[in-house]
């Protein structure tokens, strides 16, 4: 076996890895209620990605070349298996299935599902192969001396791009954009990712992945090593730049800014990785690092374009800066390099020819996407209802009621079979009697209080004789702090609070309320309220006691 | 070093990466009362496999052929550990204990774990290396020219039969099927999957280490190629297909059917994926798609066989198919094959074959398995108390509270803009005349619950006229049992209970409690207890109604 | 290529994996508040890592030798990139990024973010790159003998001392450990992690990538093969006997405990894993996995530590018995092993080595932290404020409400000690006097609604002046559709519904009624419920105000 081909196929596997990634950044920057939905699109795009990629793509891509623009499409996988190019065709393949799973972020929470599938055929059978065949399958670009090592231009500006047409046309998520009578946005929202921790394994995914999907292609072991150091420093300082970015203009460091800056870097430095060096890499990263900001920032806040995870400012914005940088940062001193940039003294040349590439790839996917996406609005409609979106996708598009079954609804245990009902009612009625008492006067006592005194309140009325309690949590009124959530400021209404119930009738309530305002009171707003009704009757079931007896410990008797 | 060698130890890494993806797609797929449990099975049967691998298992699996039945147990791991196979032994390793794992799956939730312990190690020991000696280790199969290149029948179909023995010896989790008083069953009911994330992100893993576990004995670059190319489009068809076919039959395309169809297009291409082409691959795989479907709906609906995360249906289906396929499909126009099935103009041959081999490996797995599982059953118990089932493994077999500590419930959505406002209040006003009715006693009634005990409840509250209820999650007083977590007892002040309210009015009060005393009743402390108050009035939003017209079930009038 | 260096990068990459699986477990083993800080700090120790790494820690650890201790500092990075050492740089960077990264764990939910970062800096560009030089670099430890493969000691002992010295430093999590007057801890709490799945995942990840970590630098392939068996030997039977252990200890096999044994295990077999034989790895990793168990208890109840994952217990102490171990189980029968530890007839000298270079390396960190922990804390300072450790790191550090943001989360705390109560008690009671109002009719409203509906109602009631509500999640009755989950239909009894609550007294009854019954109104069953109770007295808590006075909005008056 060859090192080259076992390596290549190894890192066809990292890039098949990436699937994963994106679908656990795109769960978890999203809501829950859409969590079904976005997994099963990250896993379609690939499915029908090589489908159609079989059946077209790759002859487009990688077929013998026409006047430049196209490969000439061909069956021979299934004409001529024993001498097909079998590596190659995995390894396009998964780097095909990239370039549309990038689209599925943007425009997620509200794209039909069958929509998706379509278009993402397309992508992967017309849009990606054509223009991929212009850079890497012997196209006019790859005559020109374009270079694009792993696709900042080829998959990810593609992808970013069709992401920025497709979330465009589609239009914001309900919500996300308040407007006036005049139609001005007068407020944007945020609507935080519903998971952190698994958008960031995704982050964490993706960038182990990157090794395999910068580096895959290397054909000399310093080539590749050199990969491996400018895709390490370029991710990295692109994530430290973005977090004392944010920390100076947010005033906090952002957790989700920082995961999306990583990828910034990341897809940064794909196309110059095998070309550049550490000083390259650095000043790539660094511009990434401010540039997924700022591109969040354009898209919120000017162009009110809605992306929920930020794939056209990673993907679009650091596909087209990664794409120049080739012109401006392309050193021979890189193993195996034979090109110069602007800034190692290459002139404008290579910087020119990038530009070139870049504009004609950047148009051809503008108008391609807009017309795919056009020619679905008109026929079978890109995005759902506004009842289904406010609903779900995942109750409404594939009927699951929910990706966190245990956590929405908690009670659906099925597990009274008639047989439990048999055995109850075979128990000795003459135990149930119910004793009667006098009415007692007895009173409910609800105290809402802010999550941290519980504990301190509990054993306050523990000590006053209060010991049965039961406790809650609601959402209680009153402004929270401001907070950001990517750039966007959060305006919570409401905060979570407990809310401790208790009942009692020997305790005074004048006591009971005195403990608690003692306990609770900070002197600051928002130390609580405390409600008190009137109870008509309390029964114990165990013993059928009621009233007072109903209230008593039962382990004090 | 070697490149077959290394890539042979990178494919080993790989297979091992799956133990990550079981755990976390049985995880996913179950609920979440039983996931610390689900892990630690996860872990412990690659951990004990190990054990009983080196003792004994290495042994029987490639030890010196005896008569083609099995290897010849040896101790050189110990005795010549200079001139050990270090390679073979972790590679058949990470084999032996993906089989151990499948079968963990089917039998989740009610498996008592001390058994899950022993017949896992009974698996390692034994009934894996023996048929994996057969096939690989120089046995009778071998010899016959069975091919199975990496376990649809070793690892998958056994692993899968004995998911299937087993999930049918213990019977089905409490509550999955209802049955009528002459044990029909009338009713079969879904438990969702807590985490579907986690169980998609298992699915890519699974996938992604697929690449390992089909290559990693490849010997040359265009078999490995080739086996990376008939494993994806295998995978992808089947995926592809499944959410056609459950898009067509259930009216939805169906998330994790569609997961799960991933895996069966996976095993289904794990015999054949080195001797097979394209055109086989997209057939293979597209049964698998289909199969896992009616494999899951069998076992519902026919076999009444409870298989929480779909085992049999993956593994056990799909690995006699892809056994089988290996006589249909199999060509030479695949790299390094030698062989031809049925159409491929190699006859009945090979197909036989492949019967024989499948029919011998089944029946002896069924055997044994039974044969396991009885002794189990009659020694130590193969299942959970129905208390324990009920309460959740990761409190009563590990002293767990739970798996995720600091979740209870789900958060509102803040959804509607000003727009909602706008339609509202176009409304016809005439319609929202409320109408007036004197003043009926109305009564609340909240009933704090264990939650166990809620279906039982809301049954008999429905059979009295009670059908309007609100449920809701509280935390009541009350020492729970102490637990211990990483060695420090946790002193739970509170323990979930339910809190159901019920307002009514024509039915009387006294029937309410003494239906919720008897429903509830056990006799022990901690049955509940029921609180009466006042109401002073009920509206229904959608008519207008008031008081005591607005309790009644919109259903009965 | 070269086999050997593609597998080195190959290696390299999973080693960079290997963040992943600590931010997962560290994320899983601590609470939900302190998610997006557990993340951030992983992300950015690599990443801060990687820029101090390249200024100054690569040329101290593997620049020209300097009378053995530290490297000469170069930037040939910088000068000479054409002919640097790639391969060796990028490995170097992970090994040091672990090192790093181990420490975070143990001083996790309270040292502020910045000063993380400032000690992260430190190590990765001093603390590391010294020592290793001594043992990796052609420093006296490599002269004299010293043998430490991957990093028993280089790394992981280091990381976890220096996480003992910051824990020991830093303090308990408040509530950690109970004291009475005289300082005397007399009950110490469990803070259970919040999400066990995602804690599992990363130590299933760590597993996978420690193939690499151990592996890499392996130089035949029979080297390679035979790290693959003790690696795995070591972890599988470490969680065996920790499975063991914890069963007979405290009578339930506990979950997360077994999860760091495996840890355990890949930790001490990690500097012999190269030179020890089957029997050296399985009392390696069987010492490991009581030794575990041990640290965990030996932090908590007799050092009063507070390490909430377990990263003294895993790192420190197995990094300590891992490179005893050497001394004890090497043995030349391991492929490329030229050595023999006591048990294998090599005497005491490679034992004494062994203890020669533990002993300096764990002083040399135990000063320099101590020295660099005391820095911090006098200038910048280490710990967060008790308001902001209350509140959770994410919130007031990152200003990220929840890295769970659909998901509300009930977190017991324990977070009030005696010294709490001392506080409240000394307020000034005066100030608590409660002013009595006549008792004017007060009303409670709740409405059970949509979760749609919930904005829209909150805007219509806050126009009619109700302002303080009260929101919670409730099941509601009625049926909902009809949902299928992998075929089986779900009939679902109960709808998720919010319980918006309301109390008034100014606003009238009938106007209340009346605007949420315009908002909530759509014609179709479900519309919603109203329900009307009387009030006895509310009570605010601040200022001690009663009935109407204390539902005035604080901000009207």
């Amino acid at each position: 076996m060859s090192v080259t081909i076992v390596w290549f196929l190894m890192g066809t596997a990292l890039v098949f890895f990436m699937q994963a990634g994106f679908a656990m950044v795109e769960a978890g920057f999203t809501r829950a209620k859409n969590t079904g939905n976005i997994i099963m699109k990250n896993l379609m795009d690939f499915c029908i990605g090589t489908i159609t990629f079989i059946l077209i793509g790759f002859g487009l891509l990688l077929g013998e070349d026409f006047i430049g623009l196209i490969g000439k499409p061909g069956f021979d996988v299934f004409t001529n298996y024993a001498n097909f190019d079998f590596s190659n065709f995995v390894f396009n393949l998964m780097f095909c299935a990239t370039t549309a799973t990038i689209v599925s972020g943007a425009m997620a929470e509200r794209t039909k599902f069958l929509s998706y599938c379509v278009y993402s055929a397309v992508i992967s059978a017309l849009i990606y192969p054509i223009e991929a065949h212009w850079i890497w399958g012997g196209g006019w670009l790859s005559t020109l001396g374009f270079h694009d090592f792993a696709g900042s231009c080829a998959i990810h500006m593609v992808g970013g791009i069709s992401a920025l047409v497709g979330a465009k046309i589609l239009g914001p998520r309900i919500g996300k954009f308040e407007r006036d009578d005049s139609g001005k946005v007068i407020k944007v929202n945020a609507f935080p990712g519903h998971n952190l921790t698994i958008g960031a394994l995704g982050v964490f995914i993706l960038w182990f992945a990157w090794y395999g999907f910068n580096g895959a292609a290397a054909t000399s072991d310093n080539q590749l090593a050199s990969i491996y150091l400018t895709t390490t420093v370029s991710a990295a300082i692109a994530t430290f730049v973005c977090m004392v970015f944010t920390w100076l203009k947010y005033g906090k460091p952002d957790v989700s800014m920082c995961l999306n800056a990583s990828l910034a870097g990341l897809v940064a430095i794909t196309a110059s990785c095998d070309v550049t060096d550490v000083v390259g890499a650095l000043i790539i990263g660094s511009v990434a690092g401010v540039l997924v900001v700022f591109g969040v920032w354009l898209l919120d806040h000017v162009l009110y374009v809605d992306d929920p995870v930020g794939a056209v400012a990673v993907h679009c914005f650091n596909g087209i800066w990664g794409t120049i940088a080739v012109g401006l940062f392309a050193t021979t001193k890189a193993p195996e390099s034979t090109i110069n940039g602007l800034f190692y003294g290459g002139g404008m040349k290579l910087l020119s020819t990038q530009l070139i590439g870049l504009l004609a790839v950047a148009s051809y996917t503008v108008i391609m996407m807009i017309l795919v996406f056009y020619i679905i609005k008109k026929t079978i409609g890109l995005r759902v209802t506004r009842e289904e979106e406010v609903l779900g996708l995942d109750a409404t598009e594939h009927g699951l009621a929910s990706a966190y079954a245990d956590f929405v609804s908690f009670v659906p245990e099925v597990m009274t079979s008639s047989h439990d009902n048999h055995v109850i009612e075979s128990e000795n009625h003459s135990e149930l009697e119910i004793s009667n008492t006098d009415r007692v006067k007895m009173t409910k006592i609800d105290i809402i209080c802010k999550m941290d005194k519980y504990e301190a309140l509990r054993r306050a009325l523990a000590k006053i004789g209060v010991k049965g309690i039961t406790v809650s949590n609601i959402m209680g009124g009153g402004k929270g702090a401001v907070r950001y959530y990517r750039g966007v400021a959060i305006e919570s209404q409401l905060s979570p609070r407990m809310k401790i119930e208790v009942i009692v009738s020997k305790v005074p309530v004048e006591l009971v309320i005195e403990t608690a305002r003692k306990t609770l009171y900070t002197g600051k707003v928002g130390d609580g309220k405390i409600f008190v009704y009137d109870v008509e009757d309390v029964v114990r079931v165990r013993t059928g006691e009621r009233g007072y007896d109903a209230l008593q410990d039962e382990r004090d008797k």
